[in-house]
C-alpha cells in the first residue's frame, strides 16, 4: 500500500471552502492509501508572527481535521515541529539545490512581484516541503496546481541525492487531484481574505446568516429558475451530492420554488453534514490536553520513521558513521 | 565569565598555517573565557561531496585540536551534527531574515562572482552560523575580517527576534583578533590550495623537506643578512617567540650565519613545538572510537544547553507550549 502525505498549514480557522475543497478530499485518500497528515506549524511561521495566533491555529486545525473524520489510530497525524529531524534534512537538501532553482519558486516570486521583501523562510519553503515529504518515504503527494512546481523540486533533489550518494531516498509522485472549486457567498472562490466565506463550525445561527447572504438572481417565486451558475446549487451539489442536486435543479426549473427555499435546503444539507462534526469539534477544541496527547502519540510514530530515514541519509553523506 | 564560541570547518587536514593562525590563538582564549569549540561538519557539506572525506576530515580536525591542547574536560567540544536543534533554530531565524540580506553575504557573492551556481547551503550559511552562535547563549565570537559581516547578520537577527518576541536570545559581540598572517614556503599566505604549506603532523623528514624549501635570498655564508621580510624569520618568530627571534635576527645581521642555519634553527623550534603534539595526534587519530566518545560526551553537554535555549525560543514564537 502506497503512502500519501498531506501537509496542513495552520494559518486560519478553516471554513467551508477548506472543508469541501481540501479536508474532505484529503481524508478520502485514507480509503486507498496509507495516509499521513501533519500540521505544518513551522511553514506557518513564514507568515504568522503572533505566538498566540500560531498556538491557536494549530489546535483549531487539529480539532477540525479530527472532527471531520481523521482517525489517528489508522493514519499518522503529527505536528511538524515535533519531528526535529526535518530541519536537519532541510539543511542537507539545501546543499544540493542551486539557489537559482529556489529563486524560480512560485511563493517567492509572487512575494517579489507584490513588491514585498520576502523572508528567507519563504525562499526556503520548498526545501522544507521536500524534507517533509522525503523524511517519510512518501510515495504520493496530493498537490493542487500551485504546488506542482514545489513537488517537482522535491523530486529533483531526491534524484540528485540518490545520484550523488546512492539510492537512499524514495522519489515521490504527484497525485494531482481536481480539487473542487468552492464558491463563496459572492460566487467567487471562497477565501477568508475576501470576506465571502461560510463558517464551518460556528453556530447554526451564524451559518444560516452566511447561507442567506449568498447572492442569487431575483426572479419572483413562481417563475422557473436557471440553476446554471447558481452558487447555492453549486454548494448544494458539493454538500448533498449529484443526485440530490438534480432534484433541487428540477424544483428550480419547475417554478414555484424560490431561492429562499433553495437556501433553506442548502442549510439543511449543511446541518446534516456539519452538525455532528461541529459538536465533535467543540468538544475536541476545548480539550487542548487531549489534542496535545494525540499529536504527541503521532509524533512518536513519525519520529521513529524519521530517525530511520535520517540514519540512512547520514550514513550516505558521511555524517556520524 | 563570558562564553566564546569557535567553529571549526573540517574541509582539509590542518597545516602549520592553520595551527599558528587559527588553532593556537583560539585555544589561548580558554585562559580568559569559558570556551566552546565545535566541528562544523554540516557547514562543510556545502562543499565536501565525498562521504569518506567528510568523515575523515572530522576525525582529522578533532585529533588535531585535542593534540594541540584542547581540553574537553574544561571546554565544550562537540560536533555540529550531534546537536540537531541547531537546524530548527536555523529555520526560525530564516523566517526573520530578508533574502536581500543573505544575497549580500560574502561567501554567496564570491561564488556568484566566480561564475559558480552556488547551492542554497552557501546562501543560507550565515543563518546556520547565527543559529550555531545563538543556540549556546554565546557572548563573544572570535572572528577574522571575513566573518565580521556574518556576525553582524547574527546580531541583527537576534535583535530582531528579541524585538518581535521579547528578550530571548543573547546578542553576541565580535572578538576581532589580529590573526597572525602565516607565510608559506613561497612567502605568500600559507594555503593548502597554493601548494606552499608546511605540514603540521607529518613525519620529521617531510617537515624538514618543507622547511628547507622555503624561499630565501642567496648571499654567501659570511655576508651579513637582512632579516626583514624573511619568511624563515617570520615563521621562527611565530613559533619561538619575539625574544628568540631577536637572537636569530642578530645572528643573520652579524654574518657568518647562513639561511641554511636559520632554517635549521626554525626546524628545531618547530620540532620542539610540534613534536609532542605530533605524537599525541597520531595516537588520537588512530583511535576513532575514543574521538567518537569524547565528541559524544561534548554533544551531551551541548544538547542540554541547546534544549534550554530552544525551550525559550519555542515558547516565545508559539510553537509547542
Amino acid at each position: 500500500m502506497k503512502t500519501a502525505l498531506t501537509g496542513i498549514k495552520p494559518t486560519n480557522i478553516p471554513h467551508l471552502g477548506n472543508y469541501l475543497g481540501a479536508i474532505r478530499p484529503a481524508l478520502a485518500l485514507s480509503e486507498s492509501y496509507r495516509t499521513a497528515y501533519f500540521i505544518a506549524d513551522y511553514h506557518a511561521l513564514t507568515t504568522v508572527r503572533s505566538p498566540t495566533d500560531l498556538r491557536r491555529f494549530v489546535y483549531d486545525v487539529a480539532a477540525t481535521w479530527l472532527a471531520c473524520g481523521l482517525d489517528p489510530d489508522k493514519t499518522l497525524f503529527y505536528r511538524q515541529s515535533d519531528v526535529v529531524e526535518v530541519f536537519e534534512l532541510t539543511w542537507i537538501l539545501s546543499c544540493l539545490l542551486a539557489t537559482g532553482q529556489l529563486e524560480r519558486g512560485h511563493a517567492y516570486k509572487d512575494a517579489l512581484a507584490k513588491g514585498e521583501s520576502p523572508n528567507a523562510g519563504i525562499f526556503n519553503y520548498p526545501v522544507l516541503m521536500a524534507a517533509d515529504i522525503l523524511l517519510y518515504d512518501t510515495d504520493l503527494v496530493p498537490v493542487g496546481r500551485d504546488q506542482k512546481q514545489h513537488l517537482e523540486l522535491c523530486r529533483d533533489v531526491a534524484l540528485r541525492f540518490n545520484h550523488l550518494y546512492g539510492e537512499t531516498l524514495v522519489v515521490p509522485d504527484a497525485l494531482i487531484g481536481d480539487a473542487p472549486l468552492v464558491p463563496g457567498t459572492d460566487g467567487t472562490k471562497m477565501s477568508k481574505s475576501k470576506g465571502n466565506s461560510i463558517p464551518l463550525f460556528e453556530s447554526s445561527k451564524t451559518l444560516k446568516k452566511a447561507v442567506m447572504s449568498i447572492a442569487t438572481t431575483s426572479e419572483p417565486l413562481e417563475a422557473p429558475k436557471d440553476p446554471e451558475g447558481s452558487t447555492v446549487v453549486a454548494l448544494y451539489r458539493q454538500v448533498a451530492g449529484d443526485e440530490a442536486a438534480q432534484v433541487l435543479e428540477a424544483k428550480l426549473r419547475a417554478g414555484g420554488y424560490g431561492w429562499g427555499h433553495a437556501k433553506q435546503d442548502l442549510l439543511e444539507a449543511l446541518e446534516a453534514e456539519l452538525g455532528p462534526k461541529r459538536e465533535r469539534f467543540h468538544a475536541l477544541r476545548k480539550d487542548e490536553a487531549l489534542l496535545d496527547r494525540l499529536l504527541a502519540q503521532g509524533a512518536e510514530k513519525a519520529r521513529e520513521k524519521a530517525r530511520a530515514t535520517m540514519d540512512r541519509v547520514r550514513r550516505a553523506i558521511g555524517i556520524r558513521g
